[in-house]
C-alpha cells in the first residue's frame, strides 16, 4: 500500500529522513553478479554494503594509506552508502566496459533524486561522501574502494568462480580492474594474487 | 568447495580475520519475520543490520540519550555486529516469549564460537560491543536498540502488517515489547504510536 507518512511524522525534517529510510529498502532488491558462498543466489547491494562495512572495522590495520588514527567512521559511512545510487542506476558489473562508460551519468542522476529526499545538509553530506568514494583519492576512499573490490573476489573464489566463468573473466582482467586494492592494502593485494594463482592455476 | 585460506593468507592474524569475514556470509541467509516493503520475501539479518546502521547516521540527532558529541562509530559498530550470533542461534521473533526465554543461553554459546574465530583483541571488542548492546544501559546501546526495534515496525506498516497479522500481534504487545524506543528517542516513539493508531484504528 502507498502510505503518506505526513500523518505519522509531524516534524518536517524527520519526515524527510523517514522517507529516505523507506526508499533505502529498495537496495535489498538490487542484485549483483556475485553469488553467496553458501547459496545459489546472487548477493544484493544491502548485504554487500553491510559485509564490507564490517570488513572495514576489522581490516583497517592492514591499510597502507590510512594514517595511524584513521577516520574509521568516514570509511564505514562511505561503504554503507556507496551503492545507494544503484536503486535507480542498477548494478554495473565491474568488468562490463560498455556499462561502465555510461555509469557516471546514470549514477549522478540517481544521486540527485535519491539523496535529495533527505534534508539539505544530510543530502549534501551523503552526496559528498559518495563522490569522495568514487574519486578514490583520499586515504579513506582508497581503502574503502579496496574493500568494495576484494569482497566479490573472495565470494567468487568461495563459489568456485561461478560468476567469473559465466562472464569469461580472465586473471588479467581481475588484476587490471581491481588494482586499487594494491594502493589500499598490499597485504590484501597479496591475497588476491594468491587466489588467482590457485584458481587459475598459474 | 571447502577452501583452506592458509595457502592464500600467510599472516596468521589476517587469516583469522578472513575466516571470520567468510563466516559472516552466512548472516545473509538468516531470515527474520519482517517482510520487505516492495517484495513478498522476508528480510535477512545482513540487510536489516545495514538498514539500521544507515538509520543511526541519519537519526542520531533525534536521540534523547546520546550526548551532543556522540560516539556514532560505536553505535554503528554495535548495529553492524548485533545479529552475528544468529548465524548459530537463529532469529528469535521479538514477540516469541518462549523463544526469548532461552535466547540468552543460545546466543552466548554462538558468540563464544563465532567471535573467537577472530584474533583475541578483536574477538573481545566485538563480544563487549554485543554485550553492551544487549544490556541496553549505555546511551549508545539504548539508541542502537531503539533503531533495531523501530525498523521492523516501519517495514510491518509498509507491508500492510503482514507479519503482525500472521502472528496475531496486538498494539499492546507492540508497545510493551518496544518501549526501549521511548527511552532512545521520544520523536521516534511518537511515530510508533501514530503508526499503531492508524494501523489498528484506535
Amino acid at each position: 500500500m502507498e502510505i503518506n507518512f505526513k500523518e505519522i511524522v509531524e516534524n518536517d525534517r524527520l519526515l524527510k529522513q523517514i522517507n529516505f529510510i523507506i526508499e533505502l529498502d529498495k537496495l535489498k532488491s538490487i542484485f549483483r553478479q556475485s553469488y553467496l558462498s553458501h547459496s545459489k543466489r546472487h548477493e544484493n547491494d544491502a548485504e554487500h554494503s553491510w559485509h564490507i562495512a564490517v570488513m572495514a572495522i576489522l581490516l583497517a590495520e592492514h591499510s597502507s594509506v590510512l594514517n595511524k588514527d584513521p577516520d574509521l567512521l568516514k570509511v564505514v559511512k562511505m561503504l554503507l552508502i556507496h551503492d545507494i545510487v544503484e536503486i535507480d542506476a542498477g548494478d554495473t558489473y565491474c568488468y562490463d566496459e560498455i556499462g561502465n562508460a555510461h555509469k557516471e551519468q546514470r549514477e549522478l542522476k540517481a544521486a540527485a533524486r535519491i539523496f535529495n529526499i533527505l534534508p539539505e545538509d544530510q543530502s549534501q553530506e551523503l552526496f559528498d561522501l559518495w563522490q569522495e568514494f568514487e574519486q578514490q583519492v583520499t586515504p579513506e576512499a582508497v581503502f574503502a574502494a579496496s574493500l568494495d573490490r576484494i569482497q566479490p573476489i573472495i565470494l567468487n573464489f568461495l563459489s568456485a568462480g561461478k560468476s567469473w566463468k559465466e562472464h569469461d573473466i580472465t586473471p588479467d582482467m581481475i588484476l587490471k580492474r581491481n588494482s586499487i586494492i594494491e594502493k589500499g592494502s598490499p597485504a590484501l593485494w597479496n591475497m588476491v594474487k594468491n587466489i588467482l594463482k590457485i584458481f587459475f592455476n598459474r
